[in-house]
């Protein structure tokens, strides 16, 4: 319920996120609060993110967001303007605000590493430590794993129907600011060549694409104005939006005014499998050929396996791909699955699972692995309950990312593009159909 | 394309962000740069930023990021390391970059104050300034538009159709971690009476809400211990979580515990009008009358319609609200609509727009009128092009967000919340149809 004594202050607060302790539910707090009360703060724990489901129709996930998450880890403080925010509010005590002031994450992580595959029930991170720890890192992880993840699953899935052609990620408009960053990092891992977010560039190093928009040609008393303009600072291999007025025109006075060594040319509207031949066609007429065509109207990974057999030469991609194609979000959940019997450091651990039969938890402590076949094709997502299972051939799916407190999993984003590229390329075939079907794995638990 | 000369760094950046200019398209730097080269860089212009339509069905929008793109304005700074990032890259020459170092936004911005209503065609933002200046502010604008009227617009439903019974954000979890933030500053606006985002507490002032997760009563020995706790941290009054093992056990353990002023319980799996009718009669006859029941269940405004009739006293919303109920964007476009014939100051304006057939944008710059019938009741969204139109009865849209560079539009959130509370009030009452349909007023161009 609303809180009656709480005034609604300026929404002018600092742009800056000094600490990213405040990006979690108040109920963290209050169970924390409750926890000391009882004494069970420090019993030991394990805590699991895992899908329950993949989105209806989807063959694999792909997880992004680890390096993400790691960073918002070392972050994770509660300076003295959040305690005191989290006081005067009444959310916690005193105790509970003094024990605050010192929390820094201590137990163990592993986790499914950045640009691998997911399906249903893979234990995408397993948190082990107190409860105190473990409960207060839930929002931050999930609301960074699901988002992050479910920009990489339908970025994946328009690089594989792409199929070689570039994929480029023109979405920041469509999306709350600082989730345009973290789309470019996502998509950039699963196989984006690069971006239109400035500061996904400077941040993590993501290339950055662009030219001009329509406005650029409005500007100007004619296209053939901007077009000069456009070619002057930028150079003959510039891509010039040929869809103002007339394409056929815009066309034409692109290859006059480069003596046919313009770079590019972008559609961005009309029907573009028949524009781009029809552009082709004239490029090629007027000697133009080695001159690029890329579309960028509204595309998702179906106009994309449309867009096939067209002579194109890249995809912007906006919309669809910064909302997640129709799923923008993975509903990862954060679910404790075993705990000590007692507050004893060396207590044994049980199995701790909700009951409600809708939303069931498998308890205990998970290992994963991908199990091949005889070719070297996954062919299982086999997860071994409380022990490391065995396969004939296979591979670990979980890597250490915090160790005794200790963040050990960060990587260049480079390993986790090159990742996604392998597990990708391990998967059977039908992993990049369009159609709606089951995940290509069955996930086995033993 | 791909820049092959970039190098992909480490993805651990600050968590900061000492500027917002960077959260642009690279386009929009190199238009500046083209601009510069062509002598029109300081043309006056008009840009708009406005919907094409709704969402399909959908009967109305609500407009929000109107206080957060003001900020973000206010951060709008080409700092040293963002003109070194352009310039490493080759984005912009170093006439552009020294041009950048000086940057402050000095034009005029009128727009929809946050907590309206829009329609298609609504002129929710009309930007008057140079070209270099306008085009510079679209990549942020827009972004911050687009989701943050996305969620708005679906809170408003959500909240329509609880007709006052309280609507609690629960999402942050399912989006990005600080798309959660603006969520729950968005939802608030829009009639939610509180939300579970601690970060949105502190910046805001939103009334932050919760108390335990399954979790909670997993980590003790049995469920009484776990009531018990939670109940001496927090106190009678809190809301005790029911559905982690026997529904009816878990009521009759809270109403015993408490002498029957458990503050309320919450349900968060299963059929849950049948469950709410059920633990109503149950709690009334162990005499706990006055205990309340919160459901949080995937619920949307579908399930809070369909949960109407059932004795339900708050509803917790999570995915469905965070990502727009279907629509996690809104499509907002930023176009230039008119700019001077030449780069003399006083040059006269003309109209300009695009002429492709799908995305075609109205020249002129605009003016906005809601109009009421003889009953005050709203009959149109009536949009005067180069001049005021006039209506028998009605109310001005836009109001003075930015005049000369120096932003006078803000003002506290409480403002928009009870703006949006008048401005649905007035609309027809089919506005609150949950049905698809066509928007509630008509868009017309005078």
């Amino acid at each position: 319920m609303a809180d009656p004594a709480t005034t609604v202050g300026e929404p002018w607060g600092p742009s800056e996120v000094p600490t990213t302790a405040l990006l979690t539910d108040h109920y963290e707090l209050t169970m924390l609060r409750a926890a000391f009360q009882s004494g069970t703060a420090d019993r030991r724990c394990v805590f699991e993110l895992f899908p329950r489901k993949l989105p209806d129709g989807r063959r694999y996930g792909v997880v992004a967001g680890v390096g993400r998450a790691l960073r918002a880890l070392s972050h994770f403080r509660f300076d003295d303007e959040s305690r005191q925010f989290l006081l005067d509010r009444g959310i916690v005590d005193q105790q509970t605000a003094d024990w605050l002031a010192d929390f820094r994450f201590s137990g163990q992580i592993w986790g499914y590493a950045e640009g691998e595959m997911f399906f249903p029930g893979s234990p995408l991170m397993v948190v082990e430590s107190t409860f105190a720890e473990a409960v207060l890192l839930e929002t931050v992880l999930l609301s960074i794993y699901n988002h992050d993840s479910a920009i990489a699953s339908a970025a994946s899935r328009m690089t594989a129907v792409a199929d070689g052609r570039p994929c480029l990620e023109m979405g920041a408009r469509r999306t709350q600011e600082l989730s345009a960053v973290a789309a470019a990092r996502a998509a950039y891992i699963a196989g984006f060549d690069g971006t239109s977010s400035l500061e996904a560039g400077r941040r993590y190093g993501v290339p950055t694409i662009g030219t001009a928009a329509h406005a650029f040609t409005l500007l100007h008393d004619n296209e053939r104005d901007a077009f000069t303009a456009q070619i002057a600072a930028l150079g003959e291999d510039t891509t010039l939006l040929v869809d103002t007025y007339d394409v056929d025109e815009a066309v034409r006075t692109a290859v006059e005014l480069t003596g046919g060594k313009i770079g590019s040319v972008r559609l961005d509207s009309g029907d573009l499998p028949v524009q781009a031949k029809h552009v082709r066609s004239l490029l090629d007429s007027l000697g133009a050929i080695h001159t690029k065509i890329i579309v960028t109207s509204d595309l998702d990974e179906w106009q994309i396996a449309a867009l096939s057999g067209a002579p194109v030469d890249g995809y912007g991609v906006g919309t669809a791909l910064v909302t997640g194609s129709g799923h923008p979000t993975c509903g990862f959940v954060y679910k404790m699955v075993a705990r000590a019997t007692s507050d004893e450091p060396d207590a044994p651990m049980i199995h701790v699972a909700k009951k409600s039969a809708s939303k069931a938890t498998i308890g205990g402590r998970k290992y994963a692995v991908r199990s091949y076949d005889s070719r070297g094709v996954a062919d299982a997502e086999v997860i071994g309950i409380d022990k490391e299972p065995t396969v004939e051939s296979g591979r670990d799916l979980l890597v250490p990312l915090v160790t005794d407190g200790e963040i050990v999993g960060r990587e260049p984003l480079a390993a986790a593009r090159e990742r996604h590229r392998k597990a990708f390329a391990e998967l059977p075939l039908a992993a990049s159909k369009m159609s709606r079907g089951e995940p290509v794995l069955e996930t086995v638990f033993v």
